[in-house]
């Protein structure tokens, strides 16, 4: 039988591992983006049958698991997402878990990732999910606005990019029947101008047209709404260009927020 | 309708915020250990109805989502879990994501997190899972053998000490009528003896008795099988007293297992 | 005899050490504040019997040691050092050694401690310097100007706080016969105005008329100087009042100055 | 005049900046080694003429800077230098400031520097020190013995093959009249049997005769002593070869001294 007096006298023997834990506290007065990535997702995009270019039941999982985050930590002002990935700002003057690097990094990355599995159905209803999925996390800290905005912009200019050749690429195939080689060979070296003609000319698709949400990706801000004469913060979503600075002017309170 | 070749040139120009993202490797030929905890774990088990003091549905779940993390990274040589913490033991000279200490964190994180919901079916069959769990994460590096089995040996005495502790508090309450307030009362202040004492002179329970897997944990470890002649190695779960020699001198070849 | 063959093949098998150091470049543009501090410069005082409460000829000495520093880096903007402490601010967008904190940190450090061996006799004469002194330094990282100027004023309120305690302290002992511990007890719970009475009623000085080297220390700014039609940029020492917004306002062109 | 109220009161209200340190232990139970490189020393050699390709009055200055930090700081166990370079080993369990990387590295870096300019004239004599010299320090961690024993065996390796490559370069330029071009074109693809075989026909050197200082380096060692039946610990300079089994079974007990 288990002698409890020793082994209260080995557990505080072996706490000194405790020391070896460093602090990872991240730099005061400091935007904090933390920035998500599904792990592998073209293999999990194909075993789910994910529509291409863009499957708006993954997109709208991604946001909705993004918005449960944002309901549970008030500091976090704003959020970008798109594809597979998924960036949330925290408030310069946050103070959550002490601004602890490890901890900020994890809750949020986990809380993100059961999320997604647990709303899996609200968004693919009878389609069974196959496997848990895996998204990796980073931290980078931005000393200023003007930093961050351009890390906005950085990841929205990506989805414009991607997405036009996606979209190309894509309609090459489910369209023009070409096989993956040829679309990659066909779209080799042309600029974004061929692209939009290959797109109008052959398909009669006019790229601008396209969902807002696919060409900008998603923005989820918080914002106060009148509602029977009380003020109520609410998150909305929505699909804006932060590349133009009209965006920034008239959203620019959400970064000054006071707490 | 947006200029594309403004575009990338814009695009590149925002690229210079990747700078700021930190090199975060851990140092080499050093245990990398990853310890991942329930947050609010105390609320999750009451607003899941979970058995008191342990509720083996959700100790076995626990384990199942460990085991498929240690499926995936076979850098992982050894867990231990325990109420609603699991560690991971990555091997010394580990080389998985270039020990970029985030991305080792949070695709762990991220894998236990989403298994986890997936899973919860699979032990708590008709119950359902109401929101999705969170779990925080964090990474400690061991330069030698002996802290990093310390650093075992700790979690299980940690075990150990609890388990004796909520055994009788829960005891006390469900079989011995008292309120929480007055079970806490009846034990501040009592010794491990007396615990073992009121347990078999009130309740005729032998603590000894108890399941392995609640006063132990779980350890999870790598063996290697011969199956129709053939090598094969398997992960299996045992509830062994890491904290006698014995354990260690049967199992150090864990430790020294070259790739 | 040395096989050399063997030697550098050896050598090449002993280069993974490298791999061990770790990348410690800091946050970009952000302002790196480098402090350096005398160690055991109590003691070095006594055994240099420099002059209490102040010894014009130690100040004079870290300050050139101080303006060495800023002669060899030109991405320190401004310098503040008082007592046996000086603080040197880097550019925001320097690069400087790929803004590499042990290399940044070790260099100054460096170049500071040896001058200030070699420029000893150019201040105190023909009084020998008996051993080696040593400073330790630390470096922190302010992301925006207001954090800098508070840094800034921080140690500038600190000087005047010593001093006006350090003067009295010393008055009372050299001119006023106390031993240090009845000077001690004498000040034990005044405030700054008693400081000051006494000053003045028992030795008829004003403490508004001590050197502002004494009661705030020397910043080192570089200048535009117009000298014979030519733009040339020198190092002046300043004794302003940087707790004054007036500082700030005239000196702001420091903080911005563009490469 | 200072209203030193307010000043108290404005000082408090800055010393929030003291939260933008960041904690900078280093791991436990891990080797630290601190290396020390002299900055520009090719200028700085030429400039004070020191003998080439070694000299042995600037070798005996280094390694008495290095004796002087040794003396200071009782947990560096062993010390090695050649050329503009010494590495410091902390003892794997020291606490010494904590374990703070920036002031181990500082204190150290700034007693060597001003050791050097201070004892320069005990070395140099007549020949004035023309400036300060700069030494830029980092720091590196080694989990075992084996790592740092390699990372030792490495410095030395460095030394034996640039002595070879400089002792021949150097005599063809000061005995063979060549100009420094001709000398690297006529030694650019040797090996070291042709280096030696050059010093030995061409010159009639044997390299191997060649000083030990040279060749390998400076150990700087702490010894224990019996003087009048009394246990004294002094610091040894010998220049073994690190890079045999031979040196370290002899000196093991370096590495594993109990305080």
């Amino acid at each position: 039988s288990t002698n409890f007096l020793v082994l209260k006298m080995a557990k505080s023997s072996f706490e000194y591992v405790k020391k070896f834990e460093h602090d990872d506290s991240l730099l005061p007065n400091t935007w904090i983006v933390i920035r998500l990535d599904g792990k592998c997702f073209h293999k999990f995009a194909d075993d789910h049958n994910f529509t291409k270019p863009n499957d708006l039941r993954a997109l709208k999982l991604m946001n909705y698991a993004a918005y449960t985050v944002l309901k549970e930590y008030s500091d976090i002002l704003l959020s970008f997402g798109q594809s597979d990935e998924y960036s949330f700002v925290l408030r310069k003057d946050s103070c959550l878990y002490k601004r602890r690097s490890a901890k900020l990094l994890t809750t949020i990355n986990s809380k993100f990732s059961s999320s997604y599995v647990f709303y899996w159905n609200k968004f693919f209803e009878h389609l069974p999910l196959k496997y848990p999925p895996c998204f990796d996390g980073r931290i980078v800290l931005y000393p200023c606005d003007e930093n961050l905005i351009d890390y906005m912009k950085w990841r929205q200019a990506d989805v414009h990019i991607n997405n036009l050749y996606n979209t190309t690429f894509w309609t090459l195939i489910l369209k023009g029947q070409l096989t993956p080689v040829q679309a990659e060979k066909r779209l080799s070296g042309t600029v974004s101008a061929d692209k939009n003609e290959i797109l109008f000319q052959e398909f009669n698709m006019n790229y601008n047209n396209e969902p807002e949400i696919f060409k900008r990706g998603t923005i989820l801000l918080r914002k106060s709404l009148l509602h029977n004469k009380v003020n109520k913060s609410i998150i909305v979503d929505v699909h804006d260009d932060m590349l133009k600075d009209k965006f920034w002017k008239e959203n620019i309170y959400i970064l000054s927020v006071k707490k």
